[in-house]
Formats: structure tokens, sequence, C-alpha cells
């Protein structure tokens, strides 16, 4: 059977309380134990990454480079696309549910494609999107602390499942 | 020498105010001479290429199916990726610059990634994006007619030639 | 309405003969009204393009990096995907019929990609393919001068019509 | 630290001889602790992570339609690529040496993608290529049975490491 796939997506570049709050998701995500699956890189994704290490779970990076040397230190899973930003579909995909902590265009190109293909995302200190007409983000919802992110991700899976 | 192309993006369902913009936006980038590149399926694909082929402009489109009869009537080269919604950015890369009419959350994955690979948006009633930071995005640019939607996509051209 | 879209796949390097042949290809194929699709760089894909051009065909690179200046001169239309070696399939898909003309693995790969999804290949100094089972190729088939691959190409197109 | 990762390749639907390799296959590479990667799906694939499973190694499965109930039932990690054959070149990418059972049109496109990447690839009753010209494919190995195909695969890894 397959293990529960939690993403988490966020910049390569980050300050250090997004850090923190990206590397608690991680270790809240391996202490359910579900994966956890990044862009694999360095940033949110590495924090993330090293937070589920410290809890041993199980973390799954899908690069975007051609060299698996391009994944972070934490990674035990580097899926090599070659795809560049193209990947980011893919990381989406292949979650269950996604949290956004903080993030730059990269991240809200994830953030889109999740809606688009009716996926939840919790964020942390990320976008706010607003459309002209008045239809509202419903599958975008707001968490303030990593332990909430990770609960409101694992009620989707729940619910789904 | 390889053409301009101009990239219109937008949703495969709209109502008939927005057909009818995409359908200008299509003519007038035909008229300067430009190849419109989109995603190649129904709604305001197919209406900016209607517009383009009136003006025996030359339409692209990048199509999510493996059928190549999946491209709308109008489309002159069908680009037949398998790739669902993993093809939207290589329409994005492949476009000089992105106009958006309207649009559901595949056209916000778009509008993501063209600001992530520095390229310019101008949004004809498409999404308003806030950030947690005080960043805002310079890059997503508002018009209010086809015509001055293409006017402000030439300029960019024009400026990066 | 879409036109007949032929593939021509081949390396980035070549002897002369190759060249000459690759170049003869294109022109074949542009003299008979299609537009030919191709990896966009140099070699095969060169030659070939400008022997497309030289008689008026319409000429579309698909290209494995982010940069369409990475497109050889004689590309009109430069799909840009970012995808490197994994843009080949879209090649494949998006052609009616290929053409190889000689070629190394990247030609291998597309020659197999083509089979495997149904279409034909038309072999100039390529791959010979043998399986383990007894099954045969039979839609890998050799052609031995330019004209005759691209006769036994459109002989399909106007089959499959 | 990442796993090392063996990719395993083979069609969706095979003779029970060819079954049996690849699972006999799976059960190696698990035994000498190394995770496996494959296509997910049936036949070849879903053998070797019945045999990988047997030993409790870990399966990652790169599928190639958006659902990751798709998968096989052996497969702990779905990668859902909804990239279709496009994601074969993928799975190449991210292991470490390929071992091909059997095989039809997509396993070759594998095998091609591999030696055009430079990795090695161990062929259990596959394909024979031969090229117009003599240059061999020496990076293309037999081997007679599953703990040769997987002693020869991990001599590769280490000779890298």
């Amino acid at each position: 059977m397959a293990f529960n796939i939690i993403g988490v997506i966020g910049a390569s570049k980050a300050d250090p309380a997004t850090m923190q709050l990206a590397e608690e998701v991680g270790m809240e995500i391996a202490k359910r134990g579900a994966a956890l699956v990044c862009g694999g890189l360095t940033g949110v994704m590495e924090a993330a990454c090293k937070g589920a290490r410290s809890e041993h779970g199980l973390t799954i990076g899908i690069i975007p480079s051609d060299d698996r040397k391009d994944a972070n230190h934490y990674v035990q899973i580097p899926i090599v696309t070659g795809m560049g930003v193209g990947r980011n579909v893919m990381l989406v995909k292949s979650a269950d549910v996604i949290i956004a902590v903080g993030g730059e265009y990269g991240t809200l190109s994830e953030i889109a494609h999740a809606l688009n293909l009716g996926k939840v995302v919790i964020g942390l200190n990320t976008w706010d999107l607003e459309r002209a007409t008045e239809k509202g983000v419903p599958n975008l919802r707001k968490a303030h602390s990593a332990k909430e992110a990770v609960d409101l991700a694992f009620q989707t899976v729940t619910a789904k499942g």
C-alpha cells in the first residue's frame, strides 16, 4: 500500500522565521507517519526535509535539474526530472494535500496547479488570491502554526480516504 | 528567423464578453504580424485563434492530450504534448509575452509561471495577486481593451529585441 | 485547419553526407506543402530546416532548453520546453510521420517512442532493431534517398487522412 | 543521504517466465538494500515491486496517468506525472542503473534514453541494438539470470560511488 504523501512548497531562499516554520511542518508530518514530498532544493524545501528526517520520516524530492546531487542533504528519494519548473505540477499531483510555507512565484504556480486539480492547499504566510469574479478560493485555507497546518492537511487526507 | 510569438491564456469556458475580447486580442496580434500561441482548446483559446485567423495570422496550439484532434478548428500547428496541465509551462516559455483574458486556476498557473520566469503578463479581467510581503507584482499589468493589451504586449517585445 | 506535419529526427552532429541527405529531406517536405517539426538544434535538425526554408516551408523546432536562442537559424517557430531530452516524445507526438536520418541514442529514443505510439518511421541510414521475440518491427521502414523517404512519409499521411 | 535507486523496466503484459524473472530481480534489489524505481503499472513493473516488497524493499512507481490508483498494489511511493510515456525519461534519470526485463517499444525508449544519458542498462531477454555505423552499444550488457543482472547493476553503482 502507498504512503500518505504530504507536499510542502515554498521558496529556495527564506528568512529564518519561515525556515523554522518549514522545519516544524516537516517534523509534524513525520510524527504522523506520512511521507513528505517537495521540490528537493534549498530553503523551505531543505528545512522541511530536515524536520521530517529528525523524526525519521521519509523524504522525496522532485528535482528540476538532471543531477541528483542538486537534491538537498535530507532528501532520501530524489526524483530527477530534468524538466525545470515543469516539475512543479508533478509535485502537486503526487501529493494528497499541499502545505505552502511563504513563497515566491514558483510557489504560486504550485498553489494554482493544486487548486486547478481540485486539491486543498493549507497556507502559512503565503499568497492571497482574488479573482475579478466573486467565486472566492475555498480550497486555499489559512493556518497560523505548523501544527495547525499539518492538522488541517491530515483532516483532508482522512476525509478523502 | 523566428516569429514574434504572443501567448494568449484563458479558460476553456467563458462568457460572451470574454470570448469577444479574446477574439479581438487574436485579431490585433495577427494585424501586427506576430504568431499566436495558446493552449489550443476551446473558450478563450478558440476565440483568440479565430480572431487571428480572420486576419490571416499564424496560430499554434500546445495541447494537453495525445490527440491533435482536440485542437480547436483554428489551430494551424498543434503541438501534441500528452502532458495535461504540465503543458502550461511550455506555453509560457514559448511566448515572448503573455496576454491573460479572464481566467480560472489554469490561467493563474500560467500567470505564475510567467512571472516566475521573468516574463510580462498583460491582464484583461484576470486575477489580482497579493503577497504576504510588500513586494508587489510589477510584471502583471492591467489593460482595459484588446487593443491596449496587444499594444502593451508589443512594447515589451520591442523593448527586449 | 492544421498543417500536415512531418517530423525529422537525427543527431546534432553529423557527417557531410548525412547533412546533405537531411537538407534534401527538408526540401522535399516543403515542396509538398507540409510543415517540418524537429528538435530545433544543430546537425541533422539544422540541415533539414535549412532545406525546408530554401523551399519556403514552415519550420518548427521543439527545443530542449529554456532559451529560444538555442534554436537554429532556420527555425521559425521555436517551442521552448525546458524539458531536455524529455521533449523528444513531444516531437514524436506532434508529427504525423517521422523520418530518421542517421542518428545516435537520442534518435533511437524517438524511434522507440514513435513505434510505441503506433507511428510510422522512415529510416535513412538509421538504427536496425531486433527483438528477442520474433515479432519484427513493421513500422520501421527503410528508404534509400531523401525523395523516397518523403514519398513513403506522405503515403502514410494520405492513408491516415 | 539518498538511497541507491535501481530502475527496472519492462512491459505491462508479460509471459509467466518474464514475470518470474522480474520478481526475482525485485527480490535481489531489496536484499541488497537499494530502492526500486519503475513505471508503477502492471506486468514486469508489478512483478518487480512484488519481489522487492517480499524482501521489505522500498518501491517507487513513476506513473503515467493523473491517478495514483493506477499504481500497482506494491508501489509505496507513487509519483504522479500525468505525462503519459513522457514519464519514461524521468524514470531513467532517477535510477543509478537500469535493468531491462523483456520489453516492448516503451522499454526500448527507456533503454535509448538511458544510453543517451550515459547510463548502463543490464538486459535480460531484451532488445539487441545495431547501428548503421560500427560503434556498438557498450553500455547495454546482457545478463542471464536475475542474480547476475542485479550483481552487474550494483557493480555499476559501486564503481560510480
